[in-house]
């Protein structure tokens, strides 16, 4: 059996105080968090009262489309939905997209800002085909220790109105892609029970997860978060299903967003933001108030929708908190329980977190508090995944 | 006469491709630039093809609150306006503020990220007096070659509102204080008209520049608008009036926002915008299609009012960037050209930038565009200040 102690270093656990104590490490999990555990182990390391927090989760990303680590693209995507994607269509051959050697460059600055899971939405439409599927399973490959990657079958240029689709993200799903995607069922595709009536159905004959992209502002986003709601109590797919962007919250008075947010909770609906651009960010407050499920992704990093992003998914975080005017301690927490415990209840991870038993996903930054880390955002001391270190001092461990 | 030739990097002068030149630089002011100058010089250095940018513009800080260094203090501000500025007073004696030796930690930050200028507003009510002036001034003469400070007498607890406020507010004008601040004349003052009477007679009298906080949304916001344009028309104070943050742009729609920008330009008054939190963000393009001058500060860093940022600049421009979608390469130059030589213009700076006969004021990045520079933030090479380097690979020269 190896093991590892972590010595003096302070777990964060949400609703305690940040202690000091020891976190011993058996065959990758985490056995025992005490103070002075017994100082019997393979490899011992004085944390010297740093910051100890369970790994991060990004919930949304699309590795497909990265061109991280390649020479400057100038961005011609412009700035309306449509555009963006004739342009993210258009110009990926050109640009060796889908780029399996891309990913894995993102994964890796990934895992050095200390995320340990990810799930990453895969452009699926008959151009593509699955072509995105496999590059970016050989970029998790090459990290298969150092991250978990969880795959999204997403129909980027629609799926009732690009004809053919529905069929290869079925495809996706029978070889063992574990979610199904959605696109603005009624803002794109023009047919929102139609879309859901694909999606959901492919979710129960292929027992997938279900992550719908939903740009749709005002009213019309509001009726489909409803729509959603209802469906998933309807197939009893409460836990499995996640609207991402939700940018309709922003358009909603406080009390509305609450209503929402009390039926999200209620229907196992979760919500994804990542506070892109000018977009609205979804209440961090008022989801937590409810019990409602909320996780941040990092979006498109350095692709042909935005130039901008560095996958430090702590800076998202940080990102997430300032523009939700979240500024004092505990409010700045909430947001980092959304970048953690709330990514894990979304891709389903059920023994995840500094608890005993859990995997031993971590990091360790030096900051006073957990609310300090997301501000400061501190060097990456560690990051452990599964118990082995695969970052020191924002370093990748190469050597394996 | 004191010579340093910068062999090879690529100058960004706008409008122009940043094809490599030589700077030669001569007792401190950039006196040739150009393809292949002769090398004769009293130091030589190679930028190998590096981007030089000109010194960034900080032209909206608040050095005077800031606890930057210090230990981490949890916010207790909240999330409204009053409760904010009531929790910035309150707390202000038991946490040392206004303290120089924080003000000196991060204008050594700011310098570090490229800034080479700075306008900081200072408090300045019956309590504090004009004890922040004096700190920052501390702080300033120890940083004086490497940033130039400019100073607003700011009154953030209110001028009308607040008695004696608008007489300390004249002593330090005269006492060589340059620019005059303003505060929300008809939302916090409650009387539009004679909160701008005090600061048009004040600048008059002292020869001051103005600076008005404008936190005012709406109808409400934008009506101020119309009322400092007019009065900078009627006072002749063109090009020596600036609206900090005029939040209520972004509720107008874009030909509204192209009107009141249109009427800047005319008025010579400027804006500036910090994309602080979800306050929207000044419309770049269209200021810039209109020829209105825009400029780009950070606001508060780690003070009573906030706990976020860090005083890098280019970050700084890259959140605007970010914020306004602008995501071209011309169009992310634009907020370039606002944190640089709009900036410049805002302070009055007639002999900025790139160009013969200028301070050789600037910084060295390795990027292939202006734009890539923004969206990559790389580490700042070199930075200079008047023709000395007080910055190498991103840390300060400290020995004189």
């Amino acid at each position: 059996m190896n093991t590892l102690l972590l010595r003096g270093g302070r777990p964060w656990i949400p609703g305690l105080p940040t202690d000091v104590a020891d976190i011993r490490i058996a065959d990758g999990r985490i056995e025992r968090i005490g103070p002075d555990l017994e100082s019997t182990a393979d490899e011992i390391i004085d944390l010297a009262g740093a910051l100890v927090l369970p790994g991060l989760v990004d919930t949304h990303c699309h590795l497909d489309k990265t061109m991280f680590g390649g020479p400057w693209i100038p961005n011609t995507g412009g700035r309306t939905l449509s555009g963006r994607i004739a342009n993210g269509a258009g110009r990926r051959v050109e640009l060796g997209l889908p780029s399996a050697e891309y990913a894995a460059n993102l994964l890796g600055a990934m895992v050095s800002g200390g995320t340990t899971a990810v799930r990453s939405h895969i452009d699926i439409d008959p151009e593509v085909g699955l072509g995105g599927v496999a590059a970016v399973r050989a970029a998790a490959a090459e990290h298969s220790d150092r991250v978990d990657v969880e795959l999204v079958a997403f129909p980027q240029g629609g799926l009732l109105s690009r004809p053919g689709t529905a069929e290869l993200m079925a495809a996706a799903l029978a070889e063992g892609v574990e979610v199904v995607g959605g696109l603005d069922p009624a803002g794109y595709d023009r047919d929102p029970v139609g879309q859901l009536n694909v999606i959901f159905g492919l979710a129960e004959r292929y027992g997938a997860k279900i992550d719908i992209h939903l740009h749709d502002g005002g009213t019309l986003g509001a009726w489909e978060f409803d729509l959603i709601v209802e469906r998933t109590r309807a197939t009893g797919l409460a836990g499995r299903v996640t609207i991402s962007h939700a940018y309709a919250m922003g358009s909603l008075a406080p009390d509305e967003q609450r209503r929402v947010a009390e039926n999200l909770s209620e229907a196992g609906v979760s919500m994804v933001t990542c506070a892109v651009g000018e977009a609205p960010v979804v209440p961090v407050r008022i989801m937590h108030d409810v019990g409602a499920t909320l996780a941040l992704g990092n979006d498109g990093i350095r692709d042909l929708w935005t130039p901008y992003g560095d996958g430090d998914m702590l800076r998202r975080i940080n990102n997430v908190a300032y523009r939700d005017r979240l500024v004092a301690d505990p409010e700045i927490e909430l947001a980092l329980l959304a970048g953690t415990y709330g990514g894990a209840r979304v891709l389903g991870l059920d023994d995840y977190g500094l608890t005993v038993g859990a995997p031993a996903d971590l990091l360790v930054v030096e900051a006073p508090t957990p609310a300090a880390a997301v501000v400061v955002l501190p060097p990456r001391k560690l990051v452990l995944k599964r118990g082995r270190i695969v970052v020191r001092d924002g370093v990748l461990v190469t050597d394996k």
